[in-house]
């Protein structure tokens, strides 16, 4: 028997491609039975999306792993009348729609909670249930531009820069996760659930960080920067002969120590980079000069020189290059799941490790309504031909 | 009394800087009593970061708002004690020092939970507690290049980016909260506390997303592709006559419904460009062809008139138009508080909306010490004669 930590929690995930599934996926990795409740004959629309394996979405199984899949057609009156038999029994619903989407289903939050008060009803939207967006429909990319997290990523002078990662669904993720299991503590102290509510939008400011202080205080609108530190230098990345190391010289012994190690004390005595404070003055003049250093070996030989001299030192590694981290590795980032169809198909793994009920991927991402029969028999007793016959009126 | 879902929750915040703050600051936005402990004289690193109000460091309040701060010296044996004691009376601890401060100062979990073993003990690092980079300092620059994620953020063809937030930091905190408040729910089940180990690192690897499985499906090592979308065409940012606009062209029908818009039924004919294969095949051509047309007005002109056709649009926000956006203020995502130093500080509000036991951020950030008595007589039942002799031996 499992002695995952949400091992005793039922899940309702109703949600699609990323967002919403990343929450479902980190209550799947700790145990909870998350049921993925999907459109019959299509399912979640990241079933869609390349690449595939023997026509399996890598995009779908990895952020669906372990999770159970029935098909339901929330159209059907007997569709949206199984979905309320499942919300009696559940203890979280996830869902992701355009706002007003569940409202207009009839299958709202304040319909869902008079039918068990003690659900826990997470709602992960572009722009949130309430203010002027509210039923405005939100990609990725849009919600980075409206976060400003574009406008502060880029080359120095260059264009605001898309972050390569979907981060403005994955936030909102995080966000929810976080908000779902406050929930479930809250009630554990009053038997009572209560609706979630994150936006994309919201999310991205809070993780703004500090340049909402800096705009404020100094009344300068913060622009892309390129890969430095705005008052630590250097503390940036260089060309190698092979790829890129970022250096991160925090104070002056160290610049002196790396100095010493390239074998330029020139710069060392220079006296435009003497100081912290004289380095960032003169970043530019000083990245020319680590420029023509930096060229001269591979990445890997410049790693081991400067962090065997305990200077702060990292590649910028390529995907490839990660999955061979041995921290990565030893951590066990990287893992490997036994599809039915993909076969064998790697993802990244747990991020969270807990001492005692530790996470871990077990299975497979399902094929769709692979587990419809088996989750009605389970949960409301249905027998083989009630559910033929919803199978036949394609309520499944 | 406070209704917030947290509010029974004592929580001991040793952390520093950014990535464990954060953890600290959901906590307490939603209701727990976080007790900052900082080295006497010094305080968090953070507190030394600009830019500065009255000599109070934005980054600091912004991230440690409603916390309660107490000065203690952990290199003294009472010190020690003291802490020990706290924790006796802590549900949680968080730490984000270097890998093995914590067991160098005999203050490590295995020491800590003989002391209370419902202790949820939050470790936040760069590389996690074990592995072969347990006890290498990091910075997020530096986590950001080894993580993957630098590597597939830039412009096309350009150089990797740093994504312009400390994305490494953040997303750490966000799996640290996270896993906290599941240590938090298998404690209701079990009496037993645990350790949460979190790794930036690890959190990096996590919202790679669907570049492993891009590149372990195709062999091809994920590159910046810039601001657009990898199989979606168009679906990216263009220049206006005064800042950018964002579009996202999903389907066929979108894209004729917008070349009818801009008065361009050429385009809608074009063969180069009737369905999204072709589009996403001749994105370049494409491009040059848009960018034409989107010089001619400014950014509020178009998301008026794209916005009204039911097409996905959207600005790229600079940081001062963020903080004037109606969904955001809507949502109270820019929220002030009112520090005894500094004055009124506005900062980034709270992402999580709960419906019946909402958070939210009541008071300033403390400074350095301003909680020690107080702490100290409340949690240990000190008498002043007694805190004025450990102010006098440094401990405090």
């Amino acid at each position: 028997m499992s002695s995952k930590p949400l091992k005793d929690l039922v899940v309702l995930d109703m949600t699609r491609v990323l967002a919403g599934p990343y929450t479902g996926m980190i209550l799947a990795d700790m145990g909870a039975d998350v049921l993925k409740i999907e459109a019959p004959g299509k399912g979640d629309d990241a079933r869609a999306f390349g690449p595939f394996v023997n026509g399996e979405s890598t995009y779908y199984m990895s952020l669906n792993r372990d999770k159970r899949s029935m098909t339901l057609n929330l159209k059907a009156p007997e569709g949206k009348e199984i979905l309320k038999a499942l919300v009696k029994k559940a203890d979280v619903l996830l869902e992701n729609f355009r706002g007003g989407t569940m409202e207009k289903l009839g299958l709202g939050y304040d319909v869902l909670k008079e039918i068990n008060p003690r659900l826990v009803y997470s709602s992960c939207t572009g722009f949130g249930m309430t203010g002027p967006y509210k039923h405005d429909p939100a990609y990725d990319v849009i919600v980075q531009g409206m976060g400003g997290i574009m406008s502060i990523t880029g080359q120095e002078n260059g264009e605001p820069t898309r972050v390569g990662a979907s981060i403005g669904d994955i936030t909102a993720g995080l966000f929810s996760a976080i908000g779902v299991m406050i929930a479930l503590y809250n009630r554990d102290r009053t038997e009572k659930g209560q609706l979630v509510d994150v936006s994309m939008l919201d999310g991205q400011v809070a993780i703004l960080e500090n340049a909402i202080a800096r705009y404020l205080n100094t009344g300068i609108v913060p622009k892309p920067i390129g890969n430095r530190h705005p008052s630590i230098t250097p503390f940036e990345s260089f060309k190698t002969s092979d790829g890129y190391v970022i250096i991160a010289i925090g104070n002056d012994t160290l610049w002196q120590k790396f100095c010493k190690l390239v074998d330029r004390p020139d710069l060392g005595a220079d006296p435009r980079f003497t100081t912290n404070p004289l380095r960032t003055d003169n970043q530019k003049a000083l990245k020319e000069e680590l420029e023509k250093i930096f060229v001269n070996k591979s990445t890997d030989e410049w790693l081991h020189i400067i962090k065997d001299a305990g200077i702060p030192v990292g590649p910028i590694n390529t995907v490839d290059r990660v999955m061979k981290d041995p921290s990565v590795i030893a951590h066990d980032m990287i893992v490997t799941t036994h599809h039915p169809v993909a076969g064998e198909v790697k993802m990244a793994g747990v991020p969270i490790k807990l001492s005692d009920t530790p996470g871990s991927v077990d299975g497979p991402a399902p094929t769709l309504g692979q587990h419809t029969r088996e989750i009605l028999k389970q949960f409301l007793s249905y027998d083989d031909s009630k559910i033929d016959e919803l199978y036949k009126d394609h309520v499944l």
